[in-house]
């Protein structure tokens, strides 16, 4: 059929490569890598970027769910098997955004596959886990990424420069926190508690890997750390009314020393009334400090000693949406604030520019090394926990 | 070629209504409309979506660029006459994300071949082509919106529900203001002052229609006005060093007049160091009063006059992302906030659904009634402006 | 009686000059002022101030309660006529702290006998009263002074340095407001409101001079006016229960033009639940921004268009309570955040210090011209709201 | 000499008690007690106070500062030996605002004498001398009282009244810390790092007492402590050049248990740029949570799970100055935001009162028990930083 004056796009004209997605997991970080996939193909101004993906495969255990993902979201079609999922040739990139206890095997599979990598965190559920999956990817010589999207956000990659640019002179704290107020309610089933739920799982692994991948990020290498994890809540109502046991950790408080000497706080809960998804950080130097807040992701708060002015310093606001920051042709203009997704845009951009042109994944990208150490880290805290001592991490690659 | 275990997607399998879409425009606006329709189709918790937006076409006038704006955006294809384009069977909503002098010429064209039509603000150059367009619609019997997408922040539709529901009283005041950088400094040169390039644009079509938007949407209609118009810079000089006279307004201040009896503060300028996009409201009255900005659009502050507990009484600042706020079910979980474009979602998606099952489009979202009512209010500023007086609005449909 | 080791003091060894104060009222500002003259004989670090207020008389003319206030706050004695404290010969400076009504005859007779007045905001209750009381003190060759103490805030001083060294480049907006919460309950009864009790007060009389004070001070003389002046609760029950006329104004929006053709909106109210004592302006110039809120009044945000590092650009948040910030001397050491009342302490010396040294008050302090200015311009927002038009601002002195 | 119309105040005609005040120290703490002793004179709206200060003697070595202190602050003379001064019968409250290392002597010798005392923090260099003093002051059976004022702001008791009434349920977690910059330099000449120059002083002892008092007043008694303290300057030049050996702690950061089965994060340090006086505690419970900053000391942020609107939950900033707020009595109108001084006031009426009407100090004021307690903690922190062991907390008296 003719329509007077249109003309139908013509691919071939497209000189632009493009990557093949497997996808692990269809629940909230399916979707989110996906959407992040989709918008990587025309959200940048100065587009193409470095290849469109082709949303080749989702993988999922409930065929229905999947079958309905693949509509939704519109990969080609999909697996209820990841074994076979991992063979799949047109499968250039794996990437598992399954549950915390599914990432191990299926990694490994599609590692050994030759398949590039890229897993939500934590990276697995044990160190020994996570140290082989480290190994086995470091082997395969294929690109490798634990989904520390946060470092991907505009606010945080501008506070990165600003440290590499030494503006804030040698660091002398870092203190960061995620807090949450899922469990806060003692009454509420623990169903609802998504950190109770798991086998293994707890709040450490969900989201105090995100902290402890910001101070390494940040602030450099860890080498001692002790604290207290929490268990306030030892029992929780189920929705039929029952009594279940919760062996979750609930809050974590960590004081670690940095190799450089720097001292930092770390903290994870989730028993924190109003703190939805409160990320914080700051950073304490010899010139100068920084602060940022999930909450308020667009926006970086610098006070560096030196003052333009005289009598003018203070911590200046800054709104990380100019035309001059960092991922700007990923941002709508600027004061057009960026939501909580921009960070998996960015760095699935950074993960399809990193395979496409064998760029290297750090040192803006955490990689299964960085996966692997964060494990260690956590594992160390929870043995402090245990024992009232301090501990050192003893990272053995 | 067969892949073990794979399943092809198949489309039949969607029991969706699809909606063709035909899009005038793939500059900022074109982009941002594009990336609504594209969300709308996955982005539901609660998927599938009333229907799923089909990008059948879009169009402008450099066919390269078109072009490649449909292979970006995946439009099946492309026109570069849009006379041609609104003619096309397939396309059932015609967006009009053109400059704002071609809003008139093309929406009324789509009308009259029986398109549902969405325009960009302002609606029209003038008030008479303005209440063409919405004599026209209304005719045509189609559905017809004004692109008014700041009434689709969940935080503004959570104020709107607010006063719905008589929370705040009687309203005494509103006050908002839309404050940008761009022209501040007198030496920047004409090309990249947004406002004072088009040929009859200024502040006031360009970013004052969403104050008074916003003021109708929230306080009810405007009955007098009386302001101030500026342009401080006369002249600017272009990129090659030539100096420029500056027709366009670069600041307007005005006092309205509501018809409950209210009192409103409108103000839009574009000579403001520090403001990159900053839409704020605030609205007082007999029992609480209410406060939003766009630069930190997630959260309301709310100061309900009736504390819960005796000497708690203050603004709370709610971060709208909550399972049982507005919008919820094109949210992220509380607290992973969302961005700017997340207005331009809710919006389509409330058209989207309009069209399909002939919904209404009023009270939530802005008909081309709306838009001419506002060009009305914007050109009595004018008036007010020139002749030191206050001036009565008389809309004549 | 002697006490081992103890040395009286000597008041002979004091080599600083004593003023004497003659205060009239001893309600809220009573107490203020009198606060500051106490504090300034105690407060610098680098002590002795210019000179020691001696606290001589206090007049008021209910008898217990005047003795009360002598005792309470340690005047030598107590006058209740004032027509008689206006000739005690030990009385330097005259206070009148007084209601609104009564700072025109007592700061006539005090001025006639050769006082230097300071005098409470509204200078007067008509133009014609304020412009009497600025030419009286004029020829009487004394110092006077309307008390408009916010221009002695440290951080409103920061802000006039920062213009005055030109580091905002020419003014484009201002915009001031001071909102109040206490008329917005319809039936909080009359005697609580204390804009509404006095037989002509009202909102612009008793805040708004501040916002006009302040526009004045920081962005220049006021040439065109023209506004809406407001009694939304045109009556109020009493505490018995019965209806009265409420005929005081309360809530006033304005645009004004400067001198400098920079534009200006002025507002003040009384109904805006959660607004305890919101004075707040902003100003915007070509090379950047300020703004100043007096909830949080150590605090001033600055934004300099051109800032010291690329891409670091943003408001900064200043705690005006440094060793090198305006009025360092009478600070408490740094980030010890100074209240409400350090502003009439700042005023009164700087007041002490022009009596006792011969010194101007302008430009930091505000005159009886000034007075008359202000009155002037409050009475030209009346005039303007009345007629519907602009109103220009003529000064015949 | 007469003066017409003019009576002199009759001091018999004042029916209050007086209280003779003997003070210790005439630098920052003395000058702000002194100011603090002067204001309860005058401040109240319901006047007169439980009793009325009488400045009898300040007290200090060096003669001629001690003199001019006595003339600056207005006490009938001067001491310049404390061993007499404590002797002088007509002090009845010792106030000991000497340095840190001459607290214990003169606060004991006072003790001895049966004066009431209050001792600035810390309260000794020692546990040994801290339990001493305790125990002293037990036996004598006058009021003693560590002068934590912080205790004594409006918003931090407001905070405690909330947990009384048990609003925030039972307590999770509390996490406070005090930051300063002044250290933060390397090149700071070591004169002007306060924390640097005492013989032993150090930030915990400086600060870090006022972050261990918040802790025990809002959640509870401390059993348990880990932390790290830190020099990161080990050397500092001083004002010579010279380099000079530091040995004080610039940081510390500790983890505590608390009794109650809480988990608590206790920070001070000085080495914080751009924190100019940083106290911040945030506590979480079942049913809610709180925050506070001394740098905005009037606000307090309080955020209860059951919001009393379905979906209107946040944190409400309460602005702690209105007639129903704690200390209402002391403060200015709502909204006229009180000084960092004001607790010192509100703190010096409490002990005045209970000394005058024989009132328990407890449980709003500290005592020398809490002072003990809290050096005991600070002691515990030092031993665990060189332990890297978790210390238990065992008070002995």
């Amino acid at each position: 059929m003719n329509f007077e004056g249109f003309t139908k796009r013509d691919p071939d004209k497209l000189k632009v490569p493009k990557v093949g997605i497997g996808m692990l997991g269809y629940g909230f970080m399916g979707k989110t890598h996906t959407n992040a996939f989709k918008k990587i193909s025309y959200l940048s101004w100065s587009w193409p970027p470095p290849a469109i993906p082709e949303l080749v495969a989702i993988c999922g255990r409930n065929k229905d769910n999947v079958e309905e993902a693949a509509l939704k979201f519109g990969y080609e079609g999909y697996y209820t098997d990841w074994h076979e999922a991992v063979k799949d040739p047109r499968i250039e990139i794996f990437d598992n955004c399954s549950c915390d206890d599914t990432h191990y095997e299926p990694s490994i599979a599609a590692l050994k596959e030759g398949k590039h990598v890229i897993c939500e965190k934590p990276l697995a559920m044990t160190v020994e886990d996570a140290k082989d999956m480290y190994l086995t990817a470091k082997e395969s010589g294929v690109k490798h990424m634990t989904a520390h999207h946060y470092r991907f956000m505009p606010a945080v990659r501008l506070a990165k420069e600003i440290l590499d640019k030494n503006y804030l002179g040698d660091i002398y704290e870092f203190k960061c926190r995620y807090l949450q107020p899922y469990g806060a309610d003692p009454t509420e089933p623990i169903e609802n508690v998504w950190y109770a739920t798991g086998t293994k799982s707890g709040v450490m692994l969900g989201i105090g890997s995100h902290v402890i991948d910001m101070a390494r990020f940040l602030a450099g290498e860890i080498s001692t750390v002790f604290g207290i994890q929490k268990v306030f809540n030892k029992t929780r109502p189920n929705k039929a009314g029952k009594k279940e046991i919760v062996e979750a950790d609930e809050s974590n408080v960590a004081i670690v020393e940095f190799e450089s000497g720097a001292v930092g706080t770390i903290e994870s809960s989730c028993i924190n009334v109003g703190r939805k998804n409160q990320l914080v950080w700051e950073i304490y130097g010899t010139k100068g400090s920084m602060l940022w807040d999930l909450e308020d992701l667009n926006n970086l708060h610098v006070n560096l000693s030196d003052a333009p002015v005289k009598g003018l310093s203070g911590f200046t606001k800054i709104n990380v949406t100019d035309f001059d920051h960092p991922f700007a042709d990923m941002l709508w203009p600027p004061g057009h604030i960026m939501g909580w997704e921009c960070g998996h845009v960015n760095e699935l951009l950074h993960f399809v520019d990193a395979v496409v042109n064998d760029k290297p994944i750090e040192p803006y990208g955490a990689t299964f090394y960085d996966g692997y150490i964060i494990q260690l880290i956590m594992d160390a805290i929870g043995q402090s926990s245990n024992s009232g001592k301090k501990i050192k991490i003893n990272a053995e690659v």
